[in-house]
């Protein structure tokens, strides 16, 4: 089946999921949509990431797409019911990838989930934990430094690492064996984190899991696509194209072409009638 | 005159003009815009912040207020002359006070700036000095760990300390003897920064400087308000009232109260015919 995938994040984390799927579904064609005028998300409101990822969703839903994927662990976390319940094609969020791996790798049934405010706020991951494993433990710890510290390009160094061993100081004294990479940026710090905790502490980088779910999904709902990749991939953005291609290439690991800026609000204005976007009612958390 | 004064930021930082600005203009009640729902500006486009301020300053003209004040230094940076251009009220912004006084502060006119990525880009400070001082050396430093450092409550510590230096060792090399705290985020650090550099250095607070400038400009335009107060200041934010009164009590060193939310999307749709907001022709930085 022809039709794309379409693909969100609040930015360029996304891309790292982007990276693994183009990995193991090479025939897909992928529509990326990064909403860098509003990132971040993840220290925004419940309310706020549920609008803001319907919009998102509504953009996308303008390409025909067969299938959509939320690269975005906070939108994952807080939207992807209410998405699910809007919309006529199948979404899967990255929580759920996650946290099944991290159930399938645990030995001592505690794991550590590191993650935006808003994702360890929702409680997503342990919710999804222990459904599939009740009698687990499980810690999370909101890590806000991090995404601006890869942004800044600071992966590895003194502060990074005196900020990784902060946060993560209550995870190892719980001595859990397995940490979820709740945010779609951490999978760049991985190799830090991995040298901090030691060869003995299991990371879950839940966009590779993702991938793997995808591509399970596609095949048991026969929308893989059998011929050749009908076009290349087109990223979207919100803010400057170019700073996107700048920065979305360290997280692919080639250089990004094919990116748009498009006006947001000029998007909503032309759609402010679209049925996805009303009666929307979720109450808001204050 | 007991029309208001218009104060908008992108979140919570502004609240330090606002702070200064109820401590020298007791009797004018403020009308405070925070964009919480696309914090932060300082990482996005000049194209995208001018849009947002437009749209900002729109949202506060609706008050009826006399005199807007951009409490953001990115903003102020990006957006101060098309504010200027198209409002029919003065307009004042954060950059030119804090030039004025690192001039007047300087010894060996060796001034540094330290700010977001945008407004050290657009070298508004730079220009600003140069204006004043043509024989100044300017050196911008864009610092952007450090609103998250200050948002996640980290104002000392090895990591803060860390960082800071790191930030700051150009601008040492160069001894440079005044720095302008170019974000209205740095004076919650000015006690640890002004400990790194020592005593020897001036650290110039731009938001505290604005307000002078503003109760001098309004008591030249006769605009002061000369008998008490009108009415409470009121804050409006784009995303969770509540989490903004928690963290803005801690800029404003008291209690936030009159906090509400507003559904901005719906603000910008309401008015998308709004002429503020047309012919909107600036070149695209991409």
């Amino acid at each position: 089946m022809e039709r794309p995938i379409g693909v969100f994040d609040s930015g360029v984390g996304g891309l790292t999921v982007v990276k693994q799927l183009n990995k193991i579904l090479p025939d897909e064609q992928l529509i990326y949509f990064g909403d860098t005028a509003r990132i971040p998300y993840g220290t925004k409101s419940k309310r706020l990431i549920q609008q803001f990822a319907l919009e998102d969703a509504l953009f996308l839903l303008q390409f025909n797409i067969k299938f959509l994927v939320v690269a975005c662990n906070t939108a994952s976390s807080s939207a992807l019911e209410i998405l699910k319940e809007r919309l006529h094609i199948p979404v899967v969020g990255v929580v759920e990838p996650g946290a099944q791996a991290a159930v399938e790798r645990t030995r001592n049934k505690k794991i550590g989930v590191i993650g935006t405010s808003a994702t360890i706020g929702s409680s997503s991951y342990t919710k999804s934990i222990l459904k599939l494993m009740p009698d687990a433990q499980v810690l999370g710890r909101p890590c806000p430094l991090l995404v601006p510290l890869v942004e800044e390009g600071w992966l590895d160094g003194e502060v990074t690492r005196l900020t990784l061993k902060k946060y993560l100081a209550p995870l190892m004294e719980q001595k859990v064996d397995t940490i979820i990479l709740g945010c779609t940026h951490y999978p760049l710090l991985e190799p830090t984190i991995q040298d901090i905790l030691g060869p003995d502490v299991s990371l879950i980088d839940s966009g590779k899991e993702t991938a793997r779910v995808v591509k399970e999904t596609l095949m048991s709902l026969k929308l893989v696509n059998s011929g050749g990749k009908p076009g290349a991939d087109l990223y979207f953005v919100s803010d400057s194209a170019r700073q996107f291609a700048e920065v979305g290439s360290r997280f692919l690991g080639r250089p990004l072409e094919n990116v748009q800026r498009i006006d947001f609000d000029e998007f909503l204005i032309k759609n402010s009638d679209a049925p996805l976007l009303k009666n929307f009612e979720v109450l808001y958390d204050e």
